[in-house]
């Protein structure tokens, strides 16, 4: 089990705060009436989903050796965050995302690729409006109509969109497209464990079964009665005098865990004039660039470390003169360089939460996603937000549209 | 020109805080008493070593089809910057940037690319015993005695690193090493338009003269008497309200400009219990996960947004049904998100400072990062701290130090 360390936050468990988040838990757990919105989410535990996202990947798997994601914000994030950790399982398509910038560059560089493989493509989008996506999946649906004709891309379009009928939905069952339905209570960034994580995860050849296993696990009242409800408290108690959480990991592949992160609380918290600020920090490189700050800066942070005792990979270090790390592995010098650090920041007083995690595997992912999912609903809760809706994004897509007809008037 | 626009940040130029920055900018051109420590930094301009730079590269450009930098901080950040910015030219070698982590599979990575091509080697370390870089150089250099013999390796490896005698340069001068010097004075961050950052930049094939002559272009007192100290002035009066600053950009080539800027700022100012906290997104990507904290969150923050007129690659967007883009490229659609943002954002009264860059080129790069190492040197000195030091990286290696010495003694 994953498991939380607070002994450096100078935080303590105030009882009635416990008392407070428990009756939020069981609110989440059994769907309560003023929750309605989301009542969806706890449900993620069906079986019998997880097998036909599992043959509906597998059979992709055998379709092609490219496998194209368009989505933005919590329609990749999620997914991109837990093949990084794994990694593309041997034998597996190369699943590219796609649809997340502007950049033609990019898009540019997906269409070359597709030119050397058999590709099947996939478009993320609840509303099935979102700009970013659409145009990356017009772009590579076309391409794909030229090579492999009307008949065969029925076989290689799957769409991943919600109920209502968006003229995505609409093309996509004229057309006979797979279609996966996002449940209307769920919103991107709480996704990972639906159709829109699972299936490019699939795809990639990692075990969902495990992902979602992991999650069961803590997903129970006892779990959050006991352990869970700690680092959500503490969280809460630091939001008190503290503006921003850096959350940290020590490999690149948990780069884009601290994205999804970042959109998890950012977006579930930061509203009304609220939220804690997130920022995620990549060290030791990090350490190179915004050390100086967190040693000597202005304290207005706190930290939330993840320590990750097992990765797969390793380097030897050779031995070499005046060499303090000859003979080690390069984890082992990343994991004394993770200590060190929480000793010389704890000198600083800084208050700082250590998240340790056995191993970097399927099943312990699965924890994280669901630790984070649950917390952040319990704290957006404490601080009198909903923490399931997201009224701000869509005002400057209201500003864009005008400014898009606009130009499109004048051409 | 690069221009700033800061008709939306809400400040007014305030003619003491004007002749207070004058002031630094003359202490800065002038290298006064007090600030002996960084007179070496406005001396870049110095056209004979530019040249032997320039001449040094074309000689490893010809020698090899990797070239592996190893540098950790400022050691890297800026020339990965550039380099991202104005793109590999064709025909020079590929630049891999190393020893920026410990990351065990990343290194195995750059082994493997070794074995299918020709390796020059690039070690930066100002102090000669910087632990990242240091482990990567010794994992590389290792493998290219095997490879290519003793003899060999005086043309294949260049060490780029402090006056004094560290392990690294005492090496270096025994084997017969080319040997670049960074000068005393100047800090990783600062560094590159010195060979640190010029070096690996035109091995590249970018023009490091373009890239100079960009930064010259911005340093007389007139500029900053007249355009330059605008910025500055406002930075700092908005340090009083707010607690983090944003530095955004719509590319994801403009990554590691952002990762450069962070530590610049948090290195230069983060110090004494000060500093802005900085922070960097890359849009219209981090719109759909941050964007809803940055609208409607708490407002502790005020924004710096990059608006690039101009890259040299670009996307037609085909038409499609209820297409707003259709017809438009993807730079096109980017830059009215960037406006739209604009107009959301001011409707929320978030500051913005607006950086206008009329093309990704290197005259206009060279420009930005002048301009930036110039504004932290003189916010810095205006908030009262020591801009050019960093007394607080090393609390951290200090501990390591003790606990690698407890490992490899128990071992």
């Amino acid at each position: 089990m994953i498991s939380v360390d607070l002994s450096r936050t100078g935080t303590a468990a105030d009882p009635e705060l416990k008392e407070q988040i428990l009756s939020i838990a069981d609110d989440l757990f059994e769907g309560g009436q003023e929750m309605a919105d989301w009542v969806g989410w706890p449900a993620l535990v069906d079986q019998a989903l997880v097998e036909e996202i599992r043959e509906t990947a597998e059979y992709y798997r055998n379709k092609c050796s490219l496998f194209i994601v368009c989505g933005i914000g919590g329609s990749y994030l999620g997914a991109k965050a837990v093949i990084d950790i794994i990694g593309h399982q041997e034998g597996s398509p190369e699943v590219v995302f796609a649809g997340n910038s502007l950049c033609g560059e990019y898009h540019e560089s997906v269409l070359r690729k597709m030119h050397s493989n058999i590709t099947c493509l996939c478009v993320i989008s609840k509303s099935g409006g979102t700009l970013e996506p659409t145009i990356a999946y017009q772009v590579f649906k076309q391409e794909m109509e030229k090579v492999y004709g009307e008949e065969e891309l029925k076989k290689r379009i799957c769409v991943i969109t919600g109920p209502q009928a968006s003229p995505l939905r609409v093309e996509a069952e004229e057309r006979g497209f797979r279609i996966f339905e996002i449940p209307e209570g769920i919103g991107g960034r709480y996704s990972v464990l639906t159709p829109v994580g699972l299936l490019p995860i699939a795809v990639a050849g990692v075990d969902i079964g495990e992902l979602v296993n992991g999650a069961v696990a803590l997903s129970s009242r006892r779990y959050w009665a006991e352990e869970g409800f700690r680092y959500a408290a503490a969280r809460f108690e630091l939001m008190k005098t503290k503006t921003i959480e850096i959350f940290e990991y020590f490999s690149p592949r948990m780069v884009h865990l601290g994205e999804w992160l970042k959109q998890l609380c950012g977006e579930s918290e930061g509203k009304e004039g609220k939220g804690i600020f997130p920022v995620s920090l990549l060290l030791s490189t990090d350490l190179h660039s915004m050390g100086q700050y967190l040693q000597e800066g202005r304290q207005i942070f706190f930290e939330t470390v993840f320590d990750v005792e097992q990765w797969p990979d390793d380097i030897h270090i050779p031995d070499y003169e005046d060499g303090q790390a000859g003979g080690m592995t390069m984890n082992e010098v990343n994991r004394c360089v993770c200590e060190s650090m929480i000793l010389a920041h704890s000198k600083a007083d800084i208050p700082i939460a250590v998240i340790r995690v056995p191993q970097a595997d399927e099943y312990h992912v699965g924890q994280l996603i669901y630790f984070f999912e649950m917390t952040v609903a319990i704290t957006g809760s404490l601080m009198g937000v909903d923490p399931f809706n997201q009224p701000g994004v869509e005002k400057y897509k209201q500003e864009l549209k005008q400014l898009l007809a606009q130009k499109n008037r004048r051409a």
